[in-house]
């Protein structure tokens, strides 16, 4: 029952990879944002599957419609409705998968939680899931560039591509990682104890399908290091605040679960999943922006008036 | 501004380092659960400080008093507020930290977060807030107990203690992980898709002072595996609900921040933050056992008779 | 940025009146609740105005389309998203009131908040927001007819007829008043001290747009009666939790704002109201339910089993 | 389950009647604010009962103790824990009550929900337990008063004395109202649909112990008048969002249900509920005013430099 994200930004997604339509409602987006339909296809594009050869061949347009909250090109603070239709449904890809639980696969966890399941592929345990998650992200993006903050990522360390192509051709999978770098946060931001600024990117972030491991700053390296080594190049978020620096976080992706069978899958995670974690960034980046304005009684008077 | 943990089994809790007193406040424990305040004393000793040569010299018995919400041994249903004083408050020890920003600590993110800060000492970014999450951890545990699932820690990898007095006696610090092991869960627990277990999990163990890094299952490791090699060994959370195998996480600590000075630090964190770690995850476990209550038509129908 | 209702079950909704399509996302429907797009009629026809002659002529068939969280007719456990397509847009209608603010409307508050507003109607404002409350409403009355609690509502006191033409006659509007009645609800019910049964009912009624004045068993009546007499009449929630009596609230709705004009406009609420506050009261009663599965050890015990 | 208030401005409560202390958590506290134990003294001497001939005979000084999140007299945007003894506990007045339930109190709802209560007094549902809410009041106040807000209020109508003193001789009691006013709140404070801010005043003045209804602006009058008349007078919230004008709002109160019998128990709430209302009131306009503050982009940019 946890489809919702955020607390003060909050992003609510709906839909199953083999159903009608995948989407999302974008709670707290501020009145005067511009948002166009086009906005979306930039990241949707770089989520989409069937892009790169190590990429699942399903093709879909992925094209984001605008349901409410945005009236002549501008957000009128209300909810924003965002609709991405399936219309690459092949359920027959899947009929002989009803009685069977997929190795790896949260088939067993699904019937085992909620006594039933959406057989013709992964529900909403697919990584279709994640079309919402990249177009709120995109929203969120919106909001930052005019804060003057970034999010970007990008697949490391780079893939092998000969490899990659020779576990492509055993129809086995391989595990990968994603490097995310937030740039230009301004210091103060992050809500200790429960909701600090690491610890909240982490586990959005780990919300993702496939991750199994998170870092920030040095990562797990900072578990064997000695702390004069470490203290001077622990940047980023110190007590769960940022420090204006630049925040490092990197996932780690297990290998696809689908392996040696037909079907339409990825062998690897990470190539679509980056633009996944950009987004997942990014919200709670103006999540945690947004709770900071109450922070001082200075801050509260000035935002008032 | 978020002191409160959890949706369903709340805990709030509060206090400065070197203030009166920590304590939470514990909302949603069930009624009849028998509760008294020798239940915290195993606990609280193996958070506590100065019992190894490793650890800060700062002695306090963390006594914790049970303020409300339990009558003659028995949680009532209402909220249950625990407290522990500060008895060992030296700020003098702190008088010269007054008016610079101790490197890698939270000092200066605070200050620019909220304009003023507790000098004395972490205030909110001391590791002695976790006393409050070890109180309420208890709790977690004994309900965790009624439902033969268990919650433990250790150290991962073991300590070398020859290194770490070298260390100590160069004034400096160490990095250091802490393994957690869930066992007894049964398979369906767990909210997808921003409330995986997994995710929750990790982004809890995350809130920890000084966390880089989290895993779960193969972690890391797995983001080099193949998909024919990792498939089979990937348990205990799939697709963010429970399998109902071992659930299996790794938390990496940092080098403590206080090196080279005076006062009352410690060397290491992971031996005082296994119980803490500990903690977390027994909260997070108890939230999304009550959540899944109303998984079902049937499991509503047989909770609600 | 408030447009997500509930804590346990959880109903987000948006849409402006003259958007595209109104609707909402159910988040925690327990798997196994069978449902059907024929489900919402009876209910939207309630909602619905043009029904009756003092009800706005605006038609619209209203039909709510499943695109997620329902397969082959059964609730998946995911989250339900509900559209209502909005086809009888006649923007034209309102395009003198671009730059006038009706008095009564919140015309001029919504562009005090947001800067911006969607002048071709009340937006998220108009009456018409409430689609998506009835919609899912019906969800929620679906559950408590499991459980053999009823949720119902009628205009009371009942209308003059002859009054009520005359006012329509005179372009002039009338306040009114609705009655609800939910039966069948066991004893224990309810999460004092700030979710009160009683309090989370008059609160989400009170969300209605229009509402004035909310009371529940006595009602306002009980402020000038004495206890000898109160207290044996004093039913159905006490304390802030059911009693296993009959609940009894009362919604008093202000005279529609839109007087003197042409558009389509109502002379009167409550008549169409009525199907709402049923909903409103069912999505909190269900809510509660659902919260009080881990009341007791007995009951987590038995729960988890 | 419920003692949490709030969503930016948290107020967690605890404590029995006749348990150890009463107290709550004050989380999001704007750092900067100037806070003294002596703040609470008024509030709580207005609250406090034995001060006229028609309350209670118990008498405590309830002297508000700041246990965290205050630092040299100016709140640190940390957790402010505030504790209130309980001084005056006599639970033998109530042995007698152990095994029977009081008629129209919450001993039967209390024991049906949770199998347990605190027989000794009415545990939570102790008009005690508001103790913590004029606490956390007073902080809410004064963080109002430096944004030129304020809010008041009394009983109305007024008593007469001598009839309240004619049922007091007969042991009996007698039901009562409180207005209140809120006034200086500018226009654009409100989180429509469900957040509305009538809706969310009108809900948690609804949470006080003993309130049967309440009424905004016109109130229940508004559904016997015609629009017309309506339109002008409708003031204060308009949709949901302040407007700038003052807000009216009343709550009606029942008769206490304790009559005919010992102990020490008012004959009227209203007098000593009025500060309660106003606490009530004060926590949600707070609570509004912080979530306005990313309501436009505008405001978001000019907030975050």
């Amino acid at each position: 029952m946890s489809n919702t994200f955020g607390k003060f930004f909050r992003v609510t997604t709906f839909g199953e990879s083999h159903g009608k339509a995948m989407g999302c409602v974008v709670d707290g987006c501020p009145a005067g944002l511009a948002l166009d339909p086009l906005d979306f296809g930039a990241d949707m594009a770089r989520r989409r599957p069937g892009q790169g050869k190590f990429s699942s061949p399903r093709k879909e347009m992925d094209e984001v419609e605008i349901l409410s909250g945005v009236f002549e090109g501008v957000a009128l603070g209300t909810p924003i409705a965002l609709l991405v239709h399936n219309h690459d449904q092949k359920p027959q890809d899947y009929a002989a998968l009803k009685d069977i639980f997929r190795p790896g696969h949260a088939d067993f966890t699904h019937q085992a939680k909620y006594g039933i399941r959406d057989h013709r592929g992964g529900g909403r345990a697919s990584g279709r899931e994640t079309v919402a998650r990249v177009a709120a992200g995109v929203i969120a993006k919106k909001i930052l560039t005019q804060l003057d903050v970034s999010v970007s990522t990008h697949v490391y360390p780079p893939l092998d591509e000969e490899m990659l192509q020779h576990i492509v051709n055993e129809k086995d999978s391989l595990g990968s990682s994603v490097k995310c770098e937030i740039i230009g946060l301004k210091a103060g931001i992050g809500q200790p104890v429960f909701g600090k600024l690491s610890a909240d990117l982490m586990g959005a972030i780990a919300s993702i399908g496939g991750v199994r491991g998170v870092e920030i700053s040095q990562g797990i390296k900072a578990a064997t290091m000695r702390g004069s080594h470490h203290n001077p190049i622990d940047k980023g978020v110190l007590g769960g605040i940022s420090d204006g620096e630049i925040i490092t976080l990197q996932a780690h992706f297990k290998p696809p679960s689908s392996i040696g069978i037909g079907g339409r899958h990825d062998a690897i995670i990470a190539p679509r999943a980056a633009v996944v974690v950009e987004a997942m960034a990014a919200l709670v980046v103006v999540d945690h922006i947004f709770a900071s304005f109450s922070d001082t009684m200075d801050g509260v008077v000035r935002s008032y008036k």
